[in-house]
């Protein structure tokens, strides 16, 4: 796959006048001037939306380099991840699909080879599409064997990567290899050991000096061995200016992908002594003792009934609160770092999360279970162009899904909206007007739990653990599959802790909901090999292909 | 790909005593006697399946070779194709999903690479796997090149033929290219022409002695310029025999795939005045007046204006009954030349359709719309083996479909189930015990209009043009995407011809089968990475890859 001379295309096109660029783009006359040559898609993981404080001016976070980055963008105060956990979701941001579309419902789900991702979409626009961090990416190594293509062939490592060159891949959540370029990393800055993440990044000190693990929680308030500046998330940073110094002014897509403030719960000095845990927790004991089955099983598990302890939530709280200062203070480098580059300028930068994290509410630990502490997703959006001017630190209520990032990308710049596969919306008309919106009425997650013990607790089927969410403005509603849904009012109840989901009085909003969950699961987009003008152009052809059809 | 040696595991198989082989089965005593070593799987294009004398008694035409064929197995009266038309039909028999499963929801849609087949399913059990006539398989050139596989490659051929191997592959609604097998064949026996099918198989000389062609049915009383032995009915019946031979005592399974009744509408002699075209016609001028507005649409193209003449009607059924006729025969001869072979002892026989054809009725040509002139289907099995001798001659009632014969070959060679891609089940039970049925509560089947001009008629987006047909024992629902459903009472009005759709005392009727639907949907399987055995085993299993989660 080799690049299309883009620079050449976009300095061709450059030197155009407007109007005829206008006409040449057709649709939208203000885009013309777009700058827009790079992307920056960063996410990090696990981050509650209300740890953010251009979402919330009551986090118990300050978050001052997202928020200035809110000041520059549009943030979207009613974004919602595809999935409530990291494998399905991030699928869905990558390739543009719902779980029930691509196929990954649960972490360990192989990305079929046959789905296309960001970087297949991208790619042929010009753009070196790379990832920095974390994907999740489960590699179908089946699919590759049997169509024949060698994994290690450069396709086969697109393929194997969900379409990203892992310019410097690193999962987090598991011990890398210990020759990984960060376990290399660390050895250079003299952490010496066979798994130097396993044994620095990952371990501490404790008060009798002795080396303890970041996988134990209990060990939350002590500082990780290695030094603020080689954290996973300050090497991540860093690898991401080196990617931009070697691209230079050539185009780029960058998937900056943090896995922090995600466990292992280990934050370096001073952050893991930043802040308390204190402070309210969304937990009522009515809805603990009169549970949905699913949240009766899910709460049955090991992390759940660890997150019960107050003790446990207060310790996780703070080293959790100081995994985000160090998140903000190095995104704060990173801005510095790319206006001393002019990247800013032609960079469109996207800032999200893949999900959320209980942290002990509801009863509650970890993710999945459809509250919004979880659902709702952090999404500031920085367009560069002067059209995007009069939106600057404006705030859209729009209902938003993950979804939504690769139309959008695409749009901005002006690639082909690939509307029989991608399900989301293009957000770059909201970016250029605070009156426009997504136009969506609901949005839509869902879940897969049959790789859960709750599924074996429940005695379930691993193809019958299927859950819904289907979230408007007002209203919650969670089916889940031969077992009553959850709804909540979400305008009288704002902290979900009162599920109507079996009160009579409700059973006509339950239909309407149910009724939007059917409308959602109808428009599910599975032609995947016919395109909408690939139809128009076949439809009603066959004479011309010499075949007579019905005619005397 | 090599063929595991299957007839030595066989003879390993057969010398076991009956109670090991029964344990190594696991599941079904009796099917440790099997015999079944061959699968011939024989489908006629648009044969109505109560022009089949063994399904209706007043059969317009006696099938006296299919009712034997009926007559050494079990015959289904309430099968149902997946979509009433051939290619979404036709994959849905070939890849055991339904159409929104497999995405080819319509003729023109290309077979996603991705869709596993037939012939995937089959050719690790040592089968050679091909194909006899008609598959409608339109290949995904894209797909192919997406993942760099290259068209003329063995792997290429076979991801572009369905699956099959294209033994002798010609698709009879369209000319056959000029050195086609059928065109040199054609010419080997005399039919001198740059296009033989064309100019011949497809040809007549008319009452001035003039040649005109098959494509205007207005011929359709006129033989065809091809004497019955070098018809396309008779030349793959030929082929089939030839395979076999070739065969010898080596498994397959063939699809021996004929293209009549389908239109071009022309037979030879006699089978061209063999029958009259009268009898009656199931329509009445109150559905005529009062349509569904899809209905409408589809009777203002062309092929339903023709076919609300009853001279059309009178002249294109009596070809078609003698096309059916000329199938009949050459069954006949099939049977005959396998029992001379011994190929009646080891061979599992299917005869099906891929869907009917109105003919006039309900004032449709054609096929599409979801009334049972279409959408049910002939399909008897005949289970060589000693387990199925009590249902010889017997008739199920039970709901079929037509992705359920994946799985009863599956099921019948000891294969893997793949319970997590194929949609059916195995008629294998039904085979061998009267009272086995489905299960199955409702019968499913798709339209998608996109690509006709009804869909221009009707001002539609190509992405919006779908329907879902709902069929009970008693009732029969259409839903029809953003226009009223239809409705049919079976029990009442057998005929369909009492659309209850809007009728306000249903209503609740309405609900009960649309929440069928939403059932149906719920339960596609697109889940294709992880199969379940795949899902247990990576249940609550992140401890054992060293991954600690919410643990104090």
């Amino acid at each position: 796959m080799t690049a299309p001379p883009w620079s050449r295309a976009w300095a061709l096109l450059a030197s155009m006048p407007i109007n005829l660029l206008a006409l040449l783009r057709g649709r939208r006359f203000n885009v013309a001037m777009t700058k827009i040559r790079n992307i920056l898609f960063i996410m990090s993981d696990q981050l509650r939306w209300d740890h953010v404080s251009a979402f919330n001016p009551d986090s118990p976070v300050r978050t001052p380099n997202i928020d200035a980055l809110a000041a520059r963008g549009v943030r979207f105060t009613n974004a919602f991840c595809q999935s409530g956990v990291c494998g399905p979701s991030r699928i869905s941001f990558y390739t543009g699909r719902y779980p029930s579309s691509h196929g990954v419902t649960w972490n360990s789900v192989p990305l079929s080879v046959q789905q296309r991702t960001l970087g297949e979409y991208l790619r042929p626009l010009g753009l070196r599409v790379a990832l920095c961090g974390k994907s999740h990416v489960v590699p179908d190594m089946a699919g590759l064997e049997r169509l024949g293509i060698d994994p290690a062939s450069p396709h086969g490592v697109l393929l194997r990567q969900g379409g990203f060159e892992p310019f410097d891949r690193h999962e987090g959540h598991v011990a890398p290899p210990a020759d990984s370029a960060y376990n290399n990393f660390l050895r250079a800055n003299g952490y010496d050991a066979e798994n130097p993440w396993e044994a620095f990044a990952n371990s501490a000190l404790d008060e009798n000096g002795e080396c303890v693990s970041g996988w134990w929680m209990r060990n939350a308030h002590l500082p990780a061995r290695v030094k603020k500046e080689h954290s996973e998330t300050a090497y991540h940073t860093d690898r991401a200016l080196t990617f931009m110094d070697e691209m230079g002014e050539k185009p780029w897509a960058l998937h900056l992908s943090y896995i922090k403030p995600h466990w292992p719960m280990l934050a370096p000095a001073p952050y893991h002594a930043m802040h308390d845990g204190k402070g309210p927790i969304n937990r009522t004991v009515a809805e603990r003792d009169a549970p949905h089955p699913v949240l009766a099983a899910y709460r049955a598990q090991e992390e759940c009934v660890t997150f019960a302890r107050d003790e446990v939530i207060e310790r996780v709280r703070a080293c959790y609160r100081g995994l985000v200062s160090e998140l903000d203070d190095n995104l704060g480098r990173l801005w510095r770092e790319m206006q001393a580059r002019g990247r800013d300028k032609d960079t469109l930068i996207v800032f999200t999360a893949d999900h959320g994290d209980f942290l002990g509410d509801h009863y509650l630990g970890e993710k999945e279970i459809m509250f919004d502490d979880v659902m709702r997703i952090p999404l500031i959006i920085v367009d560069p162009s002067p059209e995007a001017d009069a939106t600057r630190g404006a705030a859209s209520t729009s209902l938003v899904e993950s979804i939504d990032l690769i139309p959008t990308f695409l749009d901005a710049l002006n690639g082909d909206a690939h509307a029989h596969l991608l399900e989301g919306v293009s957000l770059l008309p909201a970016l250029r007007d605070s009156k426009a919106g997504t136009g969506r009425s609901c949005a839509v997650a869902e879940l897969d739990y049959g790789f859960r013990e709750a599924r074996r607790m429940l005695r379930r089927h691993p193809r019958d653990c299927r859950a819904v969410m289907i979230r408007t403005h007002e209203w919650k509603y969670v089916w889940w599959q031969d077992f009553p849904p959850q709804l909540f009012n979400l305008h009288l109840d704002p902290a979900e802790q009162n599920d109507l989901g079996i009160d009579p009085s409700h059973a006509r909003r339950r239909a309407e909901m149910e009724g939007l969950m059917h409308a959602w699961r109808t428009g599910l987009k599975l032609r995947l090999t016919a395109s909408d003008a690939y139809v128009e152009a076949h439809t009603n052809t066959h004479r011309k292909r010499n075949i007579h059809i019905g005619i005397w």
